[in-house]
């Protein structure tokens, strides 16, 4: 199934049905007011709306529409948890650099990750207000997991069947503020404003075969400002979302609705670039000695969307936004 | 005005107005469902709500019944954001030597501050299950604030207009996970489960004068086991709430229900104790060259209450509760 969110008076939006291609869309709001809704209540809920998403690719919904992306808010507006890990060491390496940071301890082999805000995540194509320039504004291409409720101490080897929903996210970050943060030994809050999801939230069979040892074997389209920035793939995952959701909750119960990210996707191939501007720039002074690409500027655009297989659209829709500047205090 | 959570089968409680002794209650559902409601629409609820109130004090509320704690959730049993400072300096540099950790950057003009999970919080009475007493179970006291929606960017100027109601917290740590959690620069997640909450929240107005500069002018009562363990004071504070808020809101928008802690209540004075267990160590440890006090064991019980300056019992009622062993998975 593929779900999306129409924006509305309340916090959590109005639920929709989106037909495999991403044409067409559908109420899905009788069955489950909100998507939250329907992960909190899944194996209620999941029959019906299996039922009415088969009728919608089938032409058989009276009443659905076509699809306007520009309309969605995220596919969660705010979930009750966002736990973003950096599953792609490579990755992690390259940011060691950058921010000349120590290496963090036992990166091979136990999981990083940060808590962030959930209450206020942005839609597709929703602008993003960030304060200043001067922060370092920079896009972060992920994907992610929204889950069912997990028990304290569930083990990896279980996590998976707590999956429900497969997303693409768009990690923004603040790069002049990280480096004080992580010195901190707190972690990242300023210099993590409100993340962005594609359009639609989709049940893991809708990738088939690559969905595959809980990793989103995808490469994932990233333009900025239209020219191709990369498509790093996701089969380069070193821990995979069953060891993340492990690492998440083995000291709390994660309520369902939870989300757990890959941190940005990241190949060791250079050739196909990043998903995030810190890493080409580390790569350049790796490379040339010199740092020759800045960070976003206000009106700059970014375009992220995961390539289908087969071709054509890509399967969470696409995420394309700009960035302007919010005033102190509007 | 004072509120409490009444359990029921929804994930935000119902709401109960409680009268300034604490002594009795009513349930206020009728004109918010919810405290994390009433936060929401706070102008439109707020003049009914002390209407309610006020008859509650002067015992003219038909079917107002006595206060049971153990009954109560979290005043909020979730919350938008829950954002911790550490804004008692002694603690932070006590806990630097403790953890070994290097020191903060700009640690006296910059406030420290992690983002931690929200979504699942503890009422006042509610045994507390955790996995290991390996991971070095801990305690910590605090005060916060219950914030209004705050614009991205808002001032410290502007922040305290913000605050609707205030807090008392156990900050639950798991003391042998935290360091390399800082180390790795992401900051606390297995370090920090769920947060407790004394039985009410309250508006600032409650304090009187002990509500002054952005601070909660009380000391914190903390029993371990029904032995003293320290009184520290709320004027210590180093940097106001205003700053934390206006430190929070740098780069995202808060959500109405968002949460602000000060961290671990601790004062330069030693004789007045601490309010968690790593403080003392290290204190041990400094003084007498060896530590000398293990963390919390299973069935251990900590009891916090912030002294009523005019004696009687804490504006914000008691946190008293028991660790215990959470078994895998269960």
């Amino acid at each position: 199934m593929k779900f999306a969110t129409l924006a509305d008076s309340s916090l959590d939006g109005r639920l929709l049905l989106v037909s495999r291609d991403l044409q067409q869309a559908c109420d899905a709001s009788d069955l489950a007011p909100h998507l939250l809704h329907a992960v909190q209540h899944w194996t209620a809920v999941a029959p019906a709306l299996q039922q009415r998403y088969d009728d919608l690719n089938a032409a058989r919904v009276k009443g659905a529409f076509a699809l306007a992306p520009e309309q969605l808010l995220a596919p969660l507006p705010r979930s009750p948890q966002w736990c973003d890990g950096s599953a792609f060491l490579n990755h992690g390496r390259l940011m060691e650099r950058a921010f000349n940071t120590p290496p963090i301890p036992e990166f091979d082999t136990v999981p990083v990750m940060y808590q962030g805000a959930s209450d206020d995540f942005l839609g597709p194509c929703a602008d993003v207000p960030l304060p200043s320039e001067a922060d370092g504004i920079d896009f972060e291409g992920e994907f992610g997991v929204v889950l069912d409720e997990v028990s304290l101490g569930t083990p990896a080897e279980q996590a998976l069947d707590r999956v429900r929903l497969l997303v693409q996210i768009n990690d923004w970050s603040l790069r002049a503020l990280g480096p004080r943060e992580m010195k901190s030994g707190f972690g990242f809050l300023q210099a993590k404003p409100s993340s962005s999801f594609a359009p639609v939230a989709i049940t893991p069979d809708e990738l088939g075969p690559h969905w595959h040892n809980g990793r989103v074997h995808l490469s994932l389209q990233v333009h900025w400002n239209q020219q191709w920035f990369g498509h790093p793939h996701g089969r380069e995952m070193n821990f995979g979302f069953h060891e993340l959701i492990a690492h998440a909750a083995r000291t709390r119960r994660l309520s369902a609705g939870t989300i757990i990210g890959s941190g940005t996707v990241s190949n060791v191939q250079r050739d196909v670039g990043s998903s995030c501007i810190a890493e080409r720039r580390v790569i350049e002074l790796l490379d040339h000695g010199e740092i020759r690409t800045g960070f976003m500027r206000f009106g700059d655009r970014v375009r992220m969307e995961a390539c289908a297989p087969e071709g054509g659209s890509g399967p969470f829709g696409v995420i394309d936004q700009r960035v302007i500047a919010k005033s102190r205090g509007a």
